[in-house]
């Protein structure tokens, strides 16, 4: 006599425990052998009508769930060695499960990060996805926020402010002149984030603190500071957009405010002191993945400022996104 | 400027993250050290309505997250390390999370298992808790589900029941002949499990499989006669019952069978050979946890046979509980 929730994960989610630690999925517990690296510890959680929309496709919840914590993982400078997995469903629905199973599975496969073991949970709320990721740094080398300094370069990897837009777009907004497939770009951008697992070695090697920026880039910069107990500058010109993001800004500069205070980027923001920006561009372009500098560490007290072209202050009034 | 979901983590959980790794939660991600063991990685969720009750206090909703998870990890022979908490709220309620921040302090400290990160989310739904426990086992050292053999004792720890008829009670079941204390007994044992930490080093000694008792003792038996390829038989007057169960039994001989299928017992289930026996229980007494040997593991392929004391079958109508 077998439970429904025992069915469920035999059937969904046994394909995904591929990992000798995960035991099938048939005990109580997962094993994860030490080797005596450190493990890098994340845990993000993904809730319906607030992180992701009803109608999202289930394949898109399924990589957004695991990506985000990828994403920390890739910041922290880890390699990926496995994550649990909480869902907390209204019922067990075939139409939903099964993309949803089968799209974790190929990013777990793609990322190298497998499915350790979880737990499944009914709900009468909406729908919410809570992983655990862990990943793997030689003991010592996690990548912290606090390590900045003063005269270190700031970098982001990737564009900035596609989410935020994107999911601008899913809830009604109106972009003049914007042609479907930009549209289409920016919406994938909410919707799949790309961990920036290529980049976590190099950052690892050469950073002096990194986090993802995942809840806008002035506002995550600022928690960053903070840490570090150092101020910065970004200049606003630097900062890296995407095509469809320039065509929107061009018609509206006020914009920009929105594009670096907007959340789910689910880039790596890092510093680094000046002599190890040629390495890391090496590593990077490697890697595949673009890098930009976009400011500078400065002493002070966790004060950040974002700059235009002629050295003015841009007001914002916001620096990221809360959900409470 | 610092969101919603910072000051509420600074303001209630930053005060329990007193592990090193834990980086005062101001970090994306915890360090959990290696030190060359394996880790042991466990998932369980409460949900408000499913798991605990809207009116159980919040402590005793805390410490029940907390120490489910905790007691798979005493099942598997583990050591606590840690844990990550994700926790989904309708709203930041002083009045509730104060005494559910403290609580759950409290039993880390207890159980030497600090607060290593975690998430707040928002949520329209019921409050969930979701906690990843780690434990540390010698490199292949976790007692897995698997290792039951023909000829092995079957034991279990405390005593079996009273979370389910706590449950009951709970829910207005009438319970003619029992006084205040013991209904308040019944009503504890549903609201705080007691993880049998104290057994863990004994059951990675001595067992060859072992679970924690979560869904109801026959069904749990079952899960690990199949995982083992083996059967067994369960004496009914040999399982342990505390006094109030007994009282209530004494006046409803049916009520046996809800015994040994209701949830939320959260005891140790071990298999080992006879052999064993005597160390194990010399252990046991010094760890202070009273241990029970309710059966024996037989030839078969996953039937599970509760006896009468003239060895008569009793039948069960279900076995476990569940939750879909």
């Amino acid at each position: 006599m077998s439970s429904g929730e025992d069915d469920l994960i035999a059937r969904y989610f046994k394909p995904l425990a591929v990992a000798p630690g995960a035991l099938g999925l048939s005990d109580d517990a997962a094993i994860l052998p030490g080797h005596g690296d450190d493990m890098v510890v994340t845990v993000d959680a993904v809730v319906e009508g607030v992180h992701f929309l009803s109608d999202d496709p289930p394949d898109t919840v399924a990589r957004k769930a695991l990506r985000v914590n990828l994403s920390d993982l890739a910041a922290k400078g880890a390699e990926p060695a496995g994550f649990v997995l909480t869902l907390a469903l209204r019922a067990p629905d075939v139409a939903w499960l099964t993309p949803f199973a089968a799209a974790l599975g190929e990013d777990a496969r793609l990322f190298n990060c497998p499915l350790l073991g979880g737990d499944t949970v009914s709900t009468p709320g909406p729908v919410m996805i809570s992983i655990t990721a862990f990943g793997r740094v030689p003991p010592g080398k996690m990548v912290r926020r606090d390590g900045a300094r003063p005269g270190d370069l700031l970098i982001v990897s990737g564009t900035v402010g596609d989410a935020t837009l994107g999911l601008a777009l899913l809830q009604g907004a109106d972009s003049p002149g914007l042609a479907a497939a930009a549209r289409a770009t920016l919406v994938e951008r909410y919707r799949v984030p790309q961990p920036r697992l290529a980049l976590a070695r190099a950052v690892r090697v050469h950073a002096s603190a990194a986090m993802d920026v995942s809840d806008g880039l002035m506002g995550d910069l600022a928690k960053l500071c903070r840490a570090s107990g150092v101020s910065a500058v970004v200049e606003a010109a630097a900062v890296p957009l995407s095509a469809p993001a320039r065509a929107w800004l061009s018609r509206d500069a006020a914009l920009i405010g929105r594009l670096v205070s907007g959340g789910d980027d689910y880039e790596i923001l890092c510093a680094m002191p000046e002599d190890r920006l040629a390495a890391f561009q090496v590593a990077a372009r490697e890697a595949g993945a673009p890098v930009s500098v976009i400011g500078r560490v400065i002493a002070g007290q966790g004060a950040v400022e974002l700059r235009d072209a002629s050295g003015r202050e841009i007001r914002l009034e916001r620096r990221s996104y809360s959900h409470f």
